[in-house]
């Protein structure tokens, strides 16, 4: 089992790209934040099954950290991470660092609206700035064909396509399902901050959600459905509640009850931060 | 003389660049508003000059424009522009409508810090949002090898700079130089709105933006130059004077004497506002 080749510099990655190009090959990305898990490794096999190669990105994106937020504790395993890419069989991990990605006098950045209203940036004002700029530098750098992102960050994904079709950048967008453990908690690398207790209570999360949804998805009032669940996200053990709500799947608009939607929530579990969303069918 | 190939689209026009890329052709790129003039034609020459195809961009942008500003009486004429195309040997000019490059749902902007601070932004606060953007999609749209802008717009030459470089997008940037009539007034789609006693008044700005470049170079002091330049223009006819303002010429930040520094001036005559720059040698 050969590892993928390492990129430190966006000048050896573009050299590898321009390679395959040369051979006719085409390039799919995940972009990461390393710490990898299973959900990550999902990602990987869904952008080789689109392409004849792989390049993910291991970068702790500094500017989509709040002052507040986890930026410094946020788990950095590098070795480990690269033997889970060997495994899958990707080609190449591009890992930069923070100055190769923002070097001095850096002054810009890509701010999308739409889909990025409410919900996170009601909690994480800058985040999906931050996310946006750093993902079409990845893409501009790279220039794959297409790029896998987890419905696990559900808005983070509805934020990436709007930004692409937007600003033209030629990626296409996919959105792979979220990958759980048997008892349907969500792959997080933040799931690593949990103790035994704090794990137990953060499996109910999917289970309240998905109830929620049926119920919505049948006729139920969603603001009544949204609340009791939110309440039944403390009565669970959850601390805190950051959101519970229901909005339109593609462009996070409104719902209407004849389309499909989207039901999202964000929790804590003391100072771990958990977000969680599920489909709410289309009623025919 | 055979015109250029018209792209309406973004489709056409990348299936265009494709081909000439399949050729092995290298590709520039002018972006412009139309409204054509000699200022405009030397840029498409540099252009032409760095590669085998170049490609112009007629957009009125509106997003550049505040709701104050001349959107609607800014000069269109695409015929005669055409015909100038033509007649410099430009090979493709691109003319999407508003809603090819802004379709429904579009919520994606640009914002560039650094260079774009003051001078045109304390007067046109979102103009370079405007412009960044606009800029940003041609390029990923059009895929250039290299783009031509011309040092008339000199903050714009410095905020499209930074921008390529912050968000990788890989296009080289060419600044060429402000060309000029007779009597040294910089070339502008908006002289056509200056009547024969305007246009006399607006010959002098250049004479005074040298002079007073000429005075810092030799030691004079900048503050009491730009106020003297200042006061020079409103002697002359000018109306109103925006700014006078020494910058460093690549950042925009604060001038040291010993480095290259540049002149910027902004003026109004009547309703039209015209804006000019020279450098200032650095102190050898």
């Amino acid at each position: 089992m050969s590892g993928p080749h390492i990129s430190r510099t966006i000048a050896d990655l573009r050299a590898q790209v321009k390679e395959w190009r040369r051979q006719g090959l085409s390039v799919a990305m995940v972009p990461t934040m390393g710490a990898l898990h299973d959900g990550h490794l999902s990602l990987m096999r869904e952008a080789l099954s689109r392409a004849d190669r792989c390049i993910v990105s291991i970068f702790v994106n500094p500017t989509q950290f709040a002052p507040t937020e986890d930026l410094d504790k946020y788990p950095r395993q590098l070795e480990r991470d690269l033997e889970r890419l060997a495994e899958v069989g990707v080609q190449l991990a591009f890992t930069p660092s923070p100055d190769e990605v923002y070097p001095e006098g850096f002054a810009t950045k890509v701010v999308v609206g739409g889909p990025s209203a409410g919900l996170e940036t009601d909690f994480r004002p800058h985040f999906f700035e931050g996310v946006a700029t750093v993902v079409s530098k990845l893409f501009l750098q790279a220039t794959p064909d297409c790029a896998v992102f987890g419905q696990k960050d559900y808005q983070q994904l509805c934020v990436v396509r709007r930004m692409c079709r937007d600003l033209d950048i030629p990626v296409e967008i996919i959105g792979a399902p979220t990958v759980r453990d048997a008892h349907g908690l969500a792959m997080s690398s933040r799931n690593a901050y949990l103790d035994a207790g704090q794990l137990a209570i953060a499996r109910q999360m999917n289970v309240i959600l998905y109830s929620a949804a049926a119920a919505i998805a049948e006729g139920a009032d969603p603001d009544k459905e949204t609340a009791s669940a939110s309440r039944a996200l403390l009565d669970a053990g959850f601390s805190n509640v950051d959101y519970v709500a229901v909005r339109e799947s593609g462009s996070l608009g409104p719902w209407q009850p004849e389309t499909e939607g989207r039901l999202l929530a964000a929790a804590w579990l003391g100072s771990t931060r958990l977000i969680d969303n599920v489909a709410i069918a289309a009623r025919s």
